[in-house]
């Protein structure tokens, strides 16, 4: 597990503001979430650029490629160089065609983006699994350990993926769509495997189920909530997706028979 | 001013889901948000295609093609078509060229692109006023009036502007960058002015006060928080920036000087 993001140096930075409120003015420290551009390469050509939490680049890099179609499954990467002045250079044994009709989506994250073929197109079968309720409570717990950006900057997400009984990865970002492209990318990358449950504290939307859904993972869960397309792609891909999930707590909108007592 | 969304149909739909606890399982009903996709053409020609909240969609393409570029101020454009099937027809009087190279960004919306040209382009100066905290409060109160799908669903943004002592637009999206795009939108079609204040329940990443600021909206606020590159740009722009913005405080992170006591 890397470390979490709070004891990593370069990630936030502290700002005076000044607090109005009926009792007048006075000054405060607060802490703000880096936010920097990298642009991705693929094999030497310039995929696209997005904004990001400047730390997993690798993991990132590697899931956004995936989230646009380029990079399909692990294995295909064979290199990836992180360059200091904002790009990320990978090198893979695909081509590099770009997807036909792209669809902006809804996502709070880099990777905004999703070909309508994606969307419309039919699902591998999800890497199967179940996991205990106690498992479960155990993960959401561990993940909010693991993102002390977030309470610090209230402008990041966090997503983590349990697999085998522990945490087995955990990434922040100032997009919520990175921070589960940096997950998919340790899946892509070979650190991790799909067959385990993802938890992002950002919204279920289309993309950000269709990506989880795409790479095989069974159980996907969230914070806060989906949206009716993003249950609708749940449904068609047969994952469970749950809701509002909290140590004690958990709401199953599709497929809870993957979640045991 | 439009109808709260909640009075809307067509917004929200009912589920129900299997709720996990220690006590056990149980059944509840949950409203999930409408996500759906649509593509927006200007003059004929196809420029996106984005996952919205399927209301005040006039808005939304007009704020879109704002946001990538192609639209640049209000009086631009003539004509906007909303067709059942999922597509906005903008005309205007404007060259469709797209803009040379886009950042994908870390909004939750769909016009989650920026060109770099954007990015470290001068601004324009910002329209200027003033606005007292009380004036303030009575927004931020406002704005919660207006977005009960906020509350209901989990799973939208809210956005308003306040101008003239009133909350002069209100739009809830599925995606962060949808929901200021409606309310720019609304500018654009000469429905407001950028002389006021927004108020968006998203976080303050550099695209959101961007466009915002190329718009020449003075004061920007957040019900969160912004990123260390959201305030870099309200700092470049000028633009006062608050967050964590609630009835009784408002934290400014740059020129607080617009808030009159």
């Amino acid at each position: 597990m890397p470390l979490p993001t709070s004891l990593q140096p370069g990630l936030s930075i502290t700002q005076t503001t000044t607090v109005l409120s009926p009792g007048g003015r006075s000054e405060q420290l607060e802490q703000l979430a880096i936010e920097t551009p990298y642009t991705i390469a693929l094999n030497d050509e310039t995929i696209g650029a997005s904004m990001v939490l400047p730390v997993g680049l690798e993991e990132f890099a590697a899931g956004f490629l995936f989230g646009q179609g380029y990079i399909k499954k692990p294995g295909e990467i064979r290199e990836i160089l992180v360059c200091p002045e904002g790009r990320v250079a990978v090198y893979a044994d695909v081509e590099v065609s770009a997807p036909k009709e792209v669809i902006i989506t809804s996502g709070c994250g880099g990777t905004g983006k999703i070909s309508r073929e994606m969307l419309e197109g039919a699902f591998e079968p999800l890497q199967e699994c179940r996991i205990s309720f106690a498992e479960i409570s155990d993960f959401i717990r561990q993940a909010l350990q693991y993102s002390p950006l977030g309470p610090q900057t209230h402008c990041v997400h966090g997503c983590g993926l349990w697999q085998d009984g522990g945490l087995k990865v955990f990434f922040e970002d100032v997009g919520r769509h990175n921070a589960v492209d940096k997950v998919l990318g340790a899946i892509l990358l070979g650190r991790a495997t799909p067959r385990g449950a993802i938890y992002t504290t950002g919204r279920l939307t289309s993309d950000m189920v269709l990506k989880c859904a795409r790479i095989g993972i069974p159980i996907i869960m969230s914070r806060t909530a989906p949206s009716s397309l993003g249950l609708a792609i749940a449904r068609s891909a047969g994952a469970t997706l749950a809701a509002y999930a909290r140590p004690d707590r958990l709401n199953v909108f599709n497929a809870p028979e993957r979640i045991i007592d």
